[in-house]
């Protein structure tokens, strides 16, 4: 069970308002790496683990973002207080507000349809999804995407940090960011309490495919790192080697029924095409090819470059 | 530039017709943790990429993940050859259609809406998304992402081969399987080739707040590990200790100019509500309590359980 | 601050897993009326708001539904907690998983994605969306959103406990309808505890307008109530009254500047039809018309039904 | 059956052209609260009403905001008819046009996509989704949903008024603000022509449920109101009271099989933490605590600001 | 299975970075028009096509998709090369960068949360949906999608070209709009190779229906045009004469069973409203109007605008 | 403005209830291809268009449309009469209730939600998106995607058709599918009403590229066909001679200023990697190899399959 005090997790000090930095730090709001996605990551996770260490550190952080939350949901609050205000009781003339609203960033939709409340959006406008949720239900593989996740969310709020200039604010953008990192810490401490977290799952794969480096990318650029390079991988630079990889024909192939046989080929003949006709188009009539009006020619050109190459 | 083998990786050799098993397999091709959602991955990442040997490499995955894409869509298009001939051919009276369309999972979907054809939504029919692509500009997070999402990935397919039995799609995701394996060690070596990349980014965070473990879940199952107990992690077990964590008093505040001031107040005035009132709702209204009419109670028993503990 | 205790506000004893259900019962937890889409509507509500009789009711509420979704998430992942270890396990011959993983409702993807945790989808699969949530920043119009929210919840419960037959969860259930019931009750006393709420906003708007109904469907089964007949409204049956309802002409106009209106010129021109030709067509084409071939004819019937209105 | 005249329910004049004001006004043709959502809520429910008064007034509003959406499209068209005409015939040198089209809000993909056409999105390019669309098929709610919404869409007109200054324009959002208004009161009317509809649906709730407050939120700031205080609530403090709310233990617990029991024993070990252990971890790797290079210390501050109270 | 040079398909030379152009051209990247929605219809619809030549073109051109998704990718990532880097390292002061980031169309949350990479969203920052996909594994019917959806992709390049002075990205758009342009005339080459491809699809349809033009909004405006006069076409202007169209009283009814008719009207009974009554509502509540309290009175006007017509 | 008649376009008379054929029903309600998005594609097309025998015609076949859903709508309320009254009432026991809900399709969900009113999903239950609707605001590219959306339509319909047997729902469907063909043939007389359509908008392209055809996709199965072969066709069998089209190197470059080549210098060199390095991995790590534990080994076989040519 939740329950919630009325103190904040970091006090926030707001020096004055400004809707468009208000639109610009939802990315942590409602946002794909935003405090809610956190929080519904690691709380789903929790609800469904048996490990009951694991379980404990999923609802422990889960919990605390939750107050991440209602952190940065409260700087925004702070910084809408204004347009908020002057939109409601329509205390700038026409023309002023409709300035202000598009102040910059998205907070012309902030202000509009959720009067400066913070709105479970990113800093585009487009509403959250747990689309972003990427719980597996496989403790080695959730605690990865954990680390993955901690670690963009970091990213997000140093680049919030990196163009805020409100001392309150950046301060308590920094506690949070902070925190990310402790919690990175602590997903990589449960991963590898795991003796075997790889790979994950309980299936091992099959060997020859796992040392396998596939060189589908060639061409001036071709470079070689131990992610392609060394003793454990045998690196393909020869695609005819691996199309395909096994010993077939490389085909898709099904075996059907005979009703099915026969279905099929009642729709192949329906549906054939005369490879060696050359029919009217649609288009040779909407360019005046068939009524015999004059041909609109083709592809004047755009620009003033020289194309040789081709055609030349 | 890319180029295009009519020759799969990996040979396709379906057993026989199954549209249920199709729709379950679609989670691969436009799923969350499908082919495309690889691909676009390490694509978009590719393409923004400065360092040489990273960029090739992720341009390199995203071909391949391209052909896994080919292989997971060519065993679909082969479990739906049947139905798809039947349905565009009107071959079986409504009624076998009909429960042939509703053999299970949401091949109804895949049949009217795609005749069978491999369609990018997971299993449950929901269209895939780029909200599923968490590249963020940044290799020591983006890295950690790719390890994710692989081991994502690898799990589904591996839930996948649980439920198979027909041994040329088992053996095809196998492969499937095992190469996102390879891919997972390749962006193992490529993450740890950048000497520093922890925390992710450049800065580093606020000394304090990266070694404290928050226990903001309490009660029987708090338990002790590797990532909240040992000498680098100050635990707060007291949660007055960190409402707030700094020395402020836990209050969102702003600076309002006169005018803002005066606006809030107005609003504020506008709306206000008589803590003391007890009005009438409309729920009184609907419940017959203003009018005068039988009240009509409330809240008999919907389960013959004994509640004491509450209101006894 | 958020804190959280290890027990659940309401016992779960769950009888026997049934992943089945388990689906059903997601839509309280990730569908459009769920506990997080209630948790979510009233925190941000609560954050933004100035009233602080109002910001603490907001913020009570919040905290509770989200422990309402860890009471719902908590059946869901017992429901589950069979099919999650088969599958995991590989515990059963492929056929069997497979036929389990079809048992009802979109359990397939829960297991296969989600490996049976509870995840925020509602009952057909689709990711919860923030698009759910509609707080506007008003009291008086979002306390009519928060009652109305909470009676949605309430039917939702009523019809889950109406299909559910194991006596724990339709007691758990029970608890949490009764308590949306709780929470209307409290929103309704909010709303009319503000004295001048309807209008909500600030504007009263144009006074003839207020009371008009316009009957715009018509024909045999028009019907009186107190919603469209009596003192206060006037309505309007002959609809070219209100076509317009001011006395203009009803007609789209704007004034173009000189330079715009040369281009829509020019536009118009370039694109203008010759309402008099009968060209020739693709679909000519496509049904043999143009090339001399015999017509395909058209459209014989699809059902043995007579159809003599038309066209008789 | 529906039928359109080509007079416009309000005449629309509009004073210049405009797309950034198009771009806001957008909100309320494909926006959450615009007139399609309206539209589309009424007409669903008129479709299933079995009671024929509803259905006629849910039709009768239905088909009189889609009328609305086609008044709000229709002021839309004429803003934008100056950057449509610009932008199909070029009219402008390139970088002029580009300036044009990032006049303000999301009018660049406006003109880009749509060609200044209206489109189905909200203010911020999101597209309109029938999740806005919260009908139940239970009038109890239904129409408590219809009030809400009416309501919701009443406040975006009004801030949509106050931010245009443009008469006719400022005329034809007034004339939409007001119907709405009148909407709002025939729903009311309609709600409470059902006696009994509160609690809506058919259950009535578990008695001591229903009259219960848990003040989940504490500390400074909690406050007494008629929605929690009062002789019909029973207002809970002491949150021990109510974990659980119950007489039960506060788990969630589930029978399992025999064989479910050893297979989630299974899983349970293989995936087993070893809580005592303090394993290095790929982040140890990545800030070079393994490997025995010098630790990249962690943390210096981002701001200035004194942190003394944790860690001092 | 796909291979991947390095070269581009078209040279990218771009003159200088501007991030809010970056911004506009992601609607060929990641909208509903680009380059992944082409290559994914044409992918999907070539795995399931079974004639020979037609599969062949879907591929080839599938494949070229991809290509110009990575030309226009590419020029985004050049076009993004300076935010990028100035945001990761700090470079510019805070509200420098601000100012950045705020330069125009959506460029703030490219910039913040994908560091200028190329994402797969459109110019407003909506994520690309699968819902753009529209391949229904029919060719008389997927043919004509892909000759819409190549003239949909042509109009939006045909605009960006419009907008752009930078002479190698004009010239490189010029390249792909081409392309679309003769990709449009392979798909009508192979449509009309199929000799029966209308209508789509098997059925013919019900004769006299197809002729019918149901003249549904009338008034000023009517007008006559190959589309709905000449010989082969029906037209109705008197609606009665198709409400309905067949020979029925255009009510829709379902046979009930005996305990469906009897549940039926149970539900009637318990939500039946009582026409003549006049209840008091919520609104009456809110408006002052039951408790005796002064009327609020309705509706001021909101402009100034005489009127007269309704009400009068 | 919009008006209504109670009767509907075609008599609805279904046989009996059946809540799994609804949702399959629902693809022409809420789906992609339903009438909801034909009436929106239309009409937003209509409210933009200047023509004034187009701007007709879109606003008479869009009205038509929404008669459209009139009808299908109705039909899924009739099929779901008797579930919808169950579910009220309680009138089946919890378990009976439970099947019924599961009986096939998404129909749980439909129950569920929207108690069998007729939703705005499509037959998956994923809710309609205005994505959907591609109207672009120029005729000669909008015209071809109403051709296109009415064959995939008719196509939709065909399917339904051919999966009912209830006589009354499949004569409606057959007045359905017959009437988008007339639409796709009133679009066709349209389109080529306009002279010059092809290409699409203004410019014409530049002529080498608009007769190119690129054979990306080679090996066994390249076919010749009138869309790649022909005097009008310069067909490219030698990938190299188009990578690049142009005459530059095929690369992506941009002019930096100083000071972002300053910047991204910074950045390249903070991410280095060392590709001579072979460092230790997360994954090494995992798979005990740093640890000098056991390895874990790699990669049994999944399958009984012989996999020979790689790696043998």
């Amino acid at each position: 069970m939740f329950m919630h005090s009325k103190r904040l997790q970091y006090t926030v000090r707001v020096g004055e308002t400004n809707p468009a930095l208000a639109s610009l730090l939802l990315e942590q709001f409602g946002g794909a790496d935003g405090e809610l996605a956190a929080a519904m990551r690691y709380f789903t996770q929790g609800l469904a683990e048996d490990d009951p260490g694991r379980k404990d550190m999923l609802l422990d952080i889960a919990t605390e973002e939750l107050s991440h939350l209602e952190v940065i949901g409260s700087i925004v609050a702070m910084l809408n207080k204004g347009i908020k205000a002057q939109l409601s009781e329509a205390a700038l003339a026409e023309a002023d507000l409709y300035r202000s609203l598009n102040a910059g960033g998205d907070s012309h939709t902030q202000s509009l349809l959720f009067a400066g409340g913070p709105s479970l959006t990113n800093s585009s406008g487009v509403p959250w999804t747990a689309a972003y949720v990427d719980s597996r239900g496989e403790p080695t593989c959730d605690l990865r995407s954990n680390i993955a996740a901690e670690s963009r969310a970091k990213m997000i709020y140093e680049r919030l940090i990196n163009i805020t200039d409100d001392p309150g604010i950046k301060e308590a953008l920094g506690f949070l960011m902070t925190r990310e990192i402790a919690h990175q810490k602590s997903f990589e401490k449960a991963l590898y309490a795991i003796t075997d977290n790889f790979p994950p799952g309980k299936l091992m794969g099959i060997a020859p495919f796992a040392d396998m480096y596939v060189n589908t990318s060639q061409g001036e650029g071709d470079a070689a790192g131990p992610w392609n390079t060394g003793a454990q991988w045998e690196r393909i630079d020869d695609l005819e080697e691996v199309m395909p990889a096994d010993d077939g024909d490389g085909a898709a192939t099904v075996k059907l029924s005979r009703s099915e046989t026969a279905m099929a080929g009642k729709a192949t003949e329906r549906l054939q095409s005369d490879p060696a006709a050359d029919p009217q188009t649609g288009a040779d009539l909407g360019a005046g090819r068939i009524t015999g009006g004059e041909d609109k020619g083709t592809a004047p050109d755009v620009s003033n470059a020289d194309k040789t190459k081709v055609g030349a």
